[in-house]
């Protein structure tokens, strides 16, 4: 844990330059509005380490693959966000002096993540010999105009007169930090300069695997308030300047005001890309600063007024949560159903790939009751794009049906790690799991025979065909696979991958019931469902093997996980934690260690299905062996906990989670941010302390409040009903905007009045 | 299969040139002295696809590790073989016009490895226009001058009068294909060059593993049989030549010779390199062509001596197995500790490093019996000073004792998979089996407190670690490893691994009662072997799990092995195989198919430990899950077929074996050839045929004859004796120089006369 940053409730701030910690700092100080985004780089120029990048949504680049040693099915690239044209750029000098805040006597120092409006600040005083000079600059990417970047960069001489250069650019010629062959993946299209504005058009490097290439265009437009002495214009291959010279008066603030417009063939023909480019610059000249400003900050706050969560009494909680809400929708905002959420979003490179099975797992949840349906909506019909991919992915590993990837952009795998890539196929049950909640939550059925149908049949085709009859036992198994704990490879009979596809399989069947009845028959038709396959599929469900352990009567890990040395995570001593950073891979797989939930994961998904005895027993069992060394660990421990009355276990695990980049707990966040691990703490809050529950199509909850807080406040939309929950230590308020709705509260039906509110006591 | 090659007892013909498998025939065409060798290059331009390599014994460097995914624990670089000065090349010109076999106007071609004497030769004929020449060219690597290379090639102008040029030199700018980030490994020390003569010195980069450079130098000499109109010379960054132009006049022969020392620093300082290749040549020089090419084949006629096989009524058989002889000992011959049996000898650069538990487990016993003891000895002593490196391996996964590295020059595990290097352990268990064979083969129990307790001490700590205890069961269990079955991976109580793991303890302590009884205490106390160390030793013996199923009463390979859907090789279609290159890698593990002995490479390391019975039992169920997609398979199961009667199989299992590379059975020869595979036929015919064991330190056989030869018969060296054993499809003649010996001919009792021969009717 490594806390840099001051506690306050809406603001990220830092007081002093950590040039050590430059790159946690970066990674801290992200800010991204869905079409866009980037790490917290410094516009000038910053001669030590840091990690200078800015990402556009959807913009990727088949990177080819590198292994060590090849296996058969590996895929031949892997798909990466690609860091694009560096658009923030201005070198500053003062009197022909480079401020280089690396090398620079900096008097004081201030750096501000305003999460409540959406904007970066920066305040510091510099000496040179005897001058000193104070900047302010102030950053954001509009969320009322998607493709606007805005720069505000004001110097003022404190006891001198003299001149400052801004040399605002564009630079096209940067690289992945993670590129697997050091490769450049972009070429110059057009570029193009004169007096307060340029532009850069790149293209992504034609491919040998076939994917499309993108086109983007940055072009710039700049203002100065100040003295102008003179401007001049530079350009070379992949980039172009501005330079101008600025008179400086003692104690008067002279400003250069940057406005960027980043447009992309995502969006538009390549020949629009700066017309259209043009047109929003124009625009924001036109409005000019202060008004632009103005409405994207009232964007954020509109968001916040249906996201928020208040929490009274414990501001490290409070700062918690508001990054993690604030981070993922500056990542995602669901407008647009070819993105996803990306494990790093736009602060950081490693892992690539648009997503992973952690969007349907934990990020849909916080979606489904933080935003309009259609948001949720569109994270299921990316998957159902893709599911072309998902069918090739399954024949590469010669099986029938659908398998999705581990990480993709288009559907078609591109992950290499044979113990993940071809194994870890649980991930298929989330991807089916998904709309299952999607339409228990929202009520949707007509999903299921639109599109929800094509998807699992996929699935359970996949599944259907990955296991194998034991004849002896009589059973179905699975082998050769790789559960949710990635700390144990090629295991059989993984209890909740063996669950989670009977589950698929059953909840297929059930889905075809639902689409029959509502007349769409024709669709299961379609798909050539036969009366052979719903038999063999009925066989399966009703003979797949679950271990189980009937001395200890849990829910058994996997074949063989009972004969390990079993021992609680206490007896590891604190030089050997985390494990994955100081343990040979060998010795963690042979450890009985958990990452994240794995049995758990079940309970947690299936929750409805099993007693409050069995999920005691088996949190009992398996929660003391888990390191949760994975981000995606401790939201579903918080919320079982929560369930289980465990609310200290419950409170341990929501800290970890909704702090889990500010305290870096995992130690590399300077990598950039866990995204995808961001709901982690809104659900450990709303289905943990509040113990929301949507299955069988109603809403409940059984709060409490951790003892640590005075109480918390969160807002859900549900099936068009705007719901905000109070807890205090004494009572539960619910009040609504909508119709009258029956909810369950601790397990007792109640009506909630039309626009009204009930107030209930706390029961624990 | 694909067989390129015509059938000849002594030699490997080649009458086309075959541009498509130019690589396949170039590892075939291969040459090696022990201390150098190389594919079978052409000396002139070749501008078509081919893998031109020249390698030097122990001469490596370490490539930085390339992996897809970090697993803590990784070695940080690859030891790889290098491909050195390229110094056979000699250009040719016949007025002006280059000679380039890929694109010229062959009339007739030949080219043929000649076993026998260790020469390869080709010939040739050209058309240019109307212009035809004839070209022979004859190299050979003495073995008589380890230093030395000698190439003659003599041009015939057949029907005209010209001018040809001969451009004989040296290049070190070479590169490795398969080096992880295309890095140049070599640095130019020196260079220099004159009329009919030049030099190279070259050194390995600097590398920041601190692992030691190396220094080469190559030095030619020239001569021509000819009229010399011009001669000059050139040089540029690591290059030399000469340029030599001869007149050509119809039917009279030109010839260059070539002589090359090549020396390294193994051997001499750096300061010597040039002076003793001075002396190399010089004495080179004063012979002259015929005398060094007499002593050469005429070493190479001794080698065979001692170590033919002669097959009658089976060309096939009988060039395979000198193939297999041929190659095994061009690139080892057991005169330096230093070196050791590189998977790919000097024929290509995949999987790196210079040794594998191949050594021990298959080259060991030919070496046993066709060297002197010495030879064998070094085998075991380079991992003797091996030592502190394999302890290192086992503290990098946390581990107490020695890990023998699954591929390294120094010690130090340089592979990286995690499946492999961290949990294939057992090859730990052949380091220290080969000390029990080479003791029992040669009698020498000195080795024993000399070295042996060292390395056995070492091994027996790491296994007591690598145990764990399962409490319920009262039984010990090793965890988390790969078999010799490379296609399993990751799995629980591997009944091999367990198995030699135990054994291995067991023959630690019956070894340290023998260095007692024999007076060397003392190296048991330096050892600080305790009492309670003892103990738990023999509560692992007595308490190890080893996976047995009472039904089938069969070795259990690992646990759940039985759950898998078992079926016989047969059921896979021809498409399908070889599975390795047709199937995806999850697909090959979950399935039951086996790439190689895995129990029943138990049953053949400790043969006489089990019944016939049990033999025959595990032998009938794995066999027919077989694949046999290890180079190292045929072998064992060939020996063990053979000892029970299966004397078909036991043939089948030779041929593929025997002609694996002559007949490209893998489809991989072009990466160069299974060198350490290559025992395989030596064993299936002395071991299996034959029946030869020496348990119990006794010398036994038990011959038969395959159906399809007429008899055959190999000389072995056993404690002085030097023996010749002759089996006839009526008839078993063994023959003997030394004193009177005892041994076992189908289990009976029989003693060889000194100097004498005896004759016994062939029982099966």
């Amino acid at each position: 844990m490594k806390r840099l940053f001051g506690i306050d409730q809406w603001k990220i701030k830092e007081s002093a330059l950590n040039r050590e910690d430059f790159r946690l700092a970066e990674s801290m100080m992200s800010l991204g509005n869905g079409h866009m985004g980037m790490r917290g780089n410094f516009e000038e120029t910053y001669s030590g380490d840091h990690h200078q990048g800015s990402y556009i949504a959807g913009v990727w680049y088949p990177d080819k693959t590198r292994v060590g040693w090849w296996k058969n099915g590996y895929p031949h690239y892997f798909g990466k966000v690609i860091n694009s044209i560096h658009y923030i750029g201005v070198r500053i000098l003062i009197d022909g002096v480079e401020l280089d805040l690396n090398t620079a006597n900096l008097l004081d120092y201030y750096r501000e993540l305003d999460m409540q409006h959406g904007v970066l600040t920066r305040r510091f005083t510099v000496r040179h010999k005897e001058k000193i000079t104070e900047f302010e600059v102030i950053r954001f990417l509009s969320i009322a105009d998607h493709e606007l970047a805005v720069i505000k960069y004001t110097a003022t001489a404190k006891n001198y007169q003299g001149e400052i250069t801004f040399i605002p650019y564009l630079d096209g010629d940067v690289r992945n930090e993670d590129s697997n062959y050091e490769e450049d993946f972009w070429l110059e299209i057009s570029r193009g300069v004169k007096d307060f504005q340029g532009h850069l058009v790149m293209k992504t490097k034609d491919n040998p695997f076939g994917t499309p290439t993108f086109q983007i265009a940055a072009k710039m437009k700049l203002a100065i308030d100040g003295d102008i002495q003179s401007i001049s214009y530079n350009q070379k291959e992949e980039y172009i300047d501005n330079t101008l010279v600025v008179s400086l008066k003692e104690n008067h603030p002279v400003t250069l005001y940057k406005y960027v417009a980043v447009t992309t063939d995502r969006d538009y023909q390549n020949f629009e890309l700066l017309e259209k480019a043009d047109t929003v610059l124009k625009r924001a000249m036109e409005k000019g600063f202060d008004p632009l400003f103005s409405e994207h900050k009232a964007e954020w706050l509109k968001r916040w007024d249906i996201c928020d969560i208040e929490i009274k009494g414990d501001e490290e909680a409070q700062q918690g949560i508001r990054f993690n809400l604030f981070q993922l929708f500056s990542t995602y905002y669901g407008e647009d159903a070819q993105l996803n959420i990306g494990p790093k979003g736009f602060t950081g490179e490693k892992y690539g790939g648009a997503t992973y099975w952690d969007t349907e797992a934990y990020a849909l949840p916080l979606y489904l009751a933080t935003a309009k349906p259609e948001v949720a909506r569109n994270l299921l019909v990316y998957r159902y794009n893709q599911l072309k991919g998902a069918y090739h992915n399954a024949k590469q590993q010669g099986l029938k049906g659908a398998l999705y990837p581990m990480v993709t952009f288009n559907g078609i795998e591109c992950h290499n790690e044979w113990e993940i890539t071809f194994e870890e196929i649980h991930r298929n049950g989330a991807i089916a799991y998904a709309i299952y909640n999607y339409v228990n939550y929202t009520g949707d059925k007509s999903y299921l025979h639109e599109k929800g149908i094509d998807v699992l049949t996929g699935i359970a085709r996949f599944f259907a065909d990955r296991v194998h009859y034991h004849k002896k036992k009589d059973q179905y198994m699975i082998h050769g696979v790789t559960g949710p704990n990635e700390y144990e490879n090629n295991v059989n009979n993984n209890w909740y991958t063996n669950l989670m596809a009977r589950w698929t399989l059953k909840y297929t069947l059930e889905v075809i019931e639902i689409i029959k009845a509502s007349g769409y028959e024709k669709r299961v038709q379609e798909l050539k469902i036969t009366e052979q396959e719903v038999k063999k599929w009925n066989d399966i469900i009703e003979k797949m093997y679950l271990p189980y352990d009937e001395e200890l009567r849990v829910f058994v890990q996997h074949d063989t996980f009972l004969d390990k040395e079993l021992m609680t995570v206490d007896h590891l001593s604190p030089e050997e934690r985390p494990i994955n950073q100081k343990w040979s891979w060998d010795k963690i797989l042979r450890s009985c260690f958990i990452k994240q939930a794995d049995v758990l994961q079940g309970l947690y998904f299936l929750n409805h299905e099993f007693t409050r005895e069995e999920k005691e027993r088996n949190f009992d069992f398996y929660e003391p062996m888990t390191v949760h060394e994975s981000s995606l660990s401790p939201s579903v421990h918080a919320i079982l906990g929560a369930e289980l009355g465990k609310e200290e276990k419950a409170y341990e695990m929501y800290q970890r989670t909704a702090r889990l980049d500010l305290d870096n707990y995992n130690n590399d966040t300077e990598d950039g941010l866990h995204i995808t691990s961001m709901t982690g703490a809104w659900l450990a809050i709303v289905q943990g302390f509040a113990g929301m529950r949507t299955a069988y199509e109603t809403l409940s909850f059984a709060p409490f409040v951790p003892k640590a807080w005075d109480s918390y406040t969160f807002k859900i939309v549900y099936r068009g009903h705007f719901m905000k929950i109070n807890v205090t230590q004494k009572d539960v308020f619910i009040s609504q905007e909508g119709n009258e709705l029956a909810i369950k509260l601790y397990d007792e039906e109640i009506q909630l009045p039309a626009n009204g509110e009930i107030k209930v006591s706390l029961k624990r």
